[in-house]
């Protein structure tokens, strides 16, 4: 029977291989004393194993505060277990509450981290996977060879559904691949969903009709269930071709309900991650995370971005840009959303470090704030990234390109 | 305007002012850089408001390990930061984005955890909030004047349908109120959801007819929507009274459409929990998390419970006790599930930090594993209850209650 095998990145006050035992158990079928019915027959069947403890190093002071160990010691280790796929079938809240559940309050740990998930094959026989993925968004966008170039509609909230339909009009004339709304906008007092979606796509199709390129703009779609299917259907019906969903807020199962529809490409947001992720023992690793959403459908998946805004090293973003682009079961690839302080600086050394050109490349005030207005700043972008993958550095491709050098004297770093 | 307040734990490198200033600007209207349309006016209507910075101590280690501080100082501080109602309107996936979105990846913060949510009356015109609550809970089991008493099916994970309804034929005849599926326990490959229902339900519903006591089984319906859904259906066709969702797998956006139906009792189990509050400066604190799950519909939710099995201490359990039972709007009270190693003789201890026996109490090997058989186990949970709500010690109640002494015997401290 195929198994599943969690990699955990552990720190225990006791033997690593003891405190794995604890948490197969937890996870499987123990409680804290035995009882009858737990036969060999049943455990062998359905109890989760220990594939393997590698030990890392011992510390002093445990990576979670509050802990105590009679020795004095916390030892660290990568611990895989595994679980046969009969205990949970093809169920993803199932899986996640198997391999993230209780065994985050276990006390025989003082940190402990999801690092991997191997997924066997025959979870392709039931997950479509992203409906669009690298290539269908290439294709919806007509964007081949280079990254489609975004933005993100700032203010974050408080435009009227008429000024955000002016913004877009300015990014669409000047050659913008693709927009979104921010994660704080689906529908405020002063711009409805419904009037945005008919502000924004009546300008998208007039652009479309006139130069034949359709701008993606990702609708914010998080809410209530029976609201996104609504609002998904308006979409649809006023020629858009992109969702944004934030999926942790709104969860898996939402939001695997609006990726199976299939009509529209879905934008990953992961506000909200953080919180999972920032502490180095506590929580889930991008590479784990992001095959959950993409077995769930989701075709574009945050990353952060190179020399970000946030607390992330460039490190974790070029770790997460490659766990997106590697295929499972052979493809299922998620387009990665690059965002977070970006305005093309960031450009030579996002390529120089993933050699792809296979990006959603977000800039926000990056393109709205160019000096010489939102059109320079599209067109700064796309230098950039023609400049990144002819192996140019900031400094060349400002000698070669205005726009570009305009960019680098407003955002680049001072001194 | 209603504005919606919230009180994070912060801790920053820099001024806890201006560090809340950031999270303000980040969650509402900010942008790195000043762009077009940010107008004094949307600003005023639309922009997060410090409301207040309360200072803590100040200390030299980061609670988050790889931040740098210029001075080698981290200043902690409660910020209380408002929105508007008008920024979100009534959709909880946008305000968990709003509350708990972006702001954990600001570098401006080496820790940030949300502890307290103020939530204006207005929300009680749109949702309903918890369908049954404790009241209903009560109603539906024919319990009063003493906690329901419940338990686990363990292993959780193996039996049969046959094997299960036999042991909830067991239970059933000791008297127990409440049974449920382990949260590793959906639809296994030896125990289909449906066959297990309809085995449980044949037992239940003789029972009931037999003695007038309808034991209440909340079924793990959590998985993908639709087949939630259709398995909500089977459990309410079956006479059925109570389904569990896995809440943090499942999300919220499913989980509220599945309480929005409103025929079953909804046994919130909150597993993955500990990945987003076990750090004391990340992620959120119970008293806030609760409240979105009441406004949800979550009939039941799960508190931990004392000298748990698990890292919890007493105080943060007793704490979420009374966070369940704190009226929103004067009522949508949730019934609290206290679990996790316990039997019996935590109860006078319960009762003394809490003075309730508005709760679910479940003991899973404590129960199954009573040393003269199930329903000498549920006995002694009531004399335990019976005991605490009368002030006996453990030692008094054990003089008195001969099944609560086996099980002191059994499970007590040892020394």
């Amino acid at each position: 029977m195929e198994r599943i095998t969690a990699t955990y990145y552990i720190e225990t006050p006791f033997a690593p291989e003891k405190a794995a035992e604890v948490l197969a158990g937890e996870q499987s079928s123990g409680t804290f004393v035995a009882v009858p019915g737990e036969t060999a027959e049943l455990k062998a069947r359905f109890a989760a194993r220990v594939e393997s403890v590698e030990h890392l190093e011992t510390v002093t002071t445990p990576a979670i505060p509050g802990a105590t160990s009679a020795t004095g010691q916390y030892h660290r280790a990568l611990v895989k277990v595994s679980w046969s796929i009969e205990n949970f079938g093809y169920n993803l809240p199932l899986m996640i509450s198997t391999l993230q559940g209780n065994l985050y309050e276990i006390r025989q740990f003082t940190g402990l981290k999801l690092m991997a998930i191997d997924i066997p094959d025959s979870f392709a026989n039931h997950y479509r996977g992203p409906a669009f993925g690298i290539e269908g968004c290439r294709k919806l966008t007509g964007v081949y060879n280079r990254p489609l170039i975004g933005t993100i509609i700032k203010p974050s909230i408080g435009l009227t559904p008429e000024q955000t339909a002016g913004m877009v009009q300015t990014l669409a004339e000047a050659g913008i691949d693709f927009v979104k709304d921010d994660e704080l906008m689906s529908s405020s007092a002063n711009s409805p969903f419904e009037k945005r979606v008919d502000a924004i796509m009546e300008v998208i199709n007039r652009h479309a009709d006139k130069t034949g390129k359709k701008v993606m703009y990702a609708f914010n779609l998080s809410g209530e269930i029976d609201e996104m299917q609504r609002r998904y259907e308006k979409i649809v019906n006023s020629g858009g071709t992109c969702a944004m969903v934030s999926i942790n807020s709104v969860g898996i199962s939402a939001t695997k309900k609006i990726c199976d529809i299939g009509e529209l490409a879905i934008h990953g947001h992961r506000n909200g991650w953080g919180m999972m992720t920032r502490h180095p023992l506590l929580g889930i690793d991008f590479p784990a995370y992001q095959k959950l959403w993409r077995l769930a459908g989701v075709d574009q998946m945050h990353v952060n971005g190179i020399d970000n805004k946030f607390w992330e090293t460039d490190d974790s973003v070029v770790r997460s840009i490659e766990a997106c682009l590697t295929p499972m079961f052979g493809g299922y690839s998620a387009l990665p959303v690059v965002s977070s302080g970006q305005w093309g600086g960031q450009a030579p050394e996002t390529y120089r470090r993933t050699k792809t050109v296979d990006l959603l490349y977000m800039a926000g005030g990056g393109i709205m704030a160019h000096p010489s207005g939102a059109s320079a700043g599209v067109v700064a972008l796309q230098q950039a990234w023609k400049a990144a993958v002819d192996g140019l550095s900031i400094e060349e491709a400002a000698l070669q390109y205005p726009e570009f050098a305009q960019s680098v004297a407003k955002f680049g770093k001072k001194g």
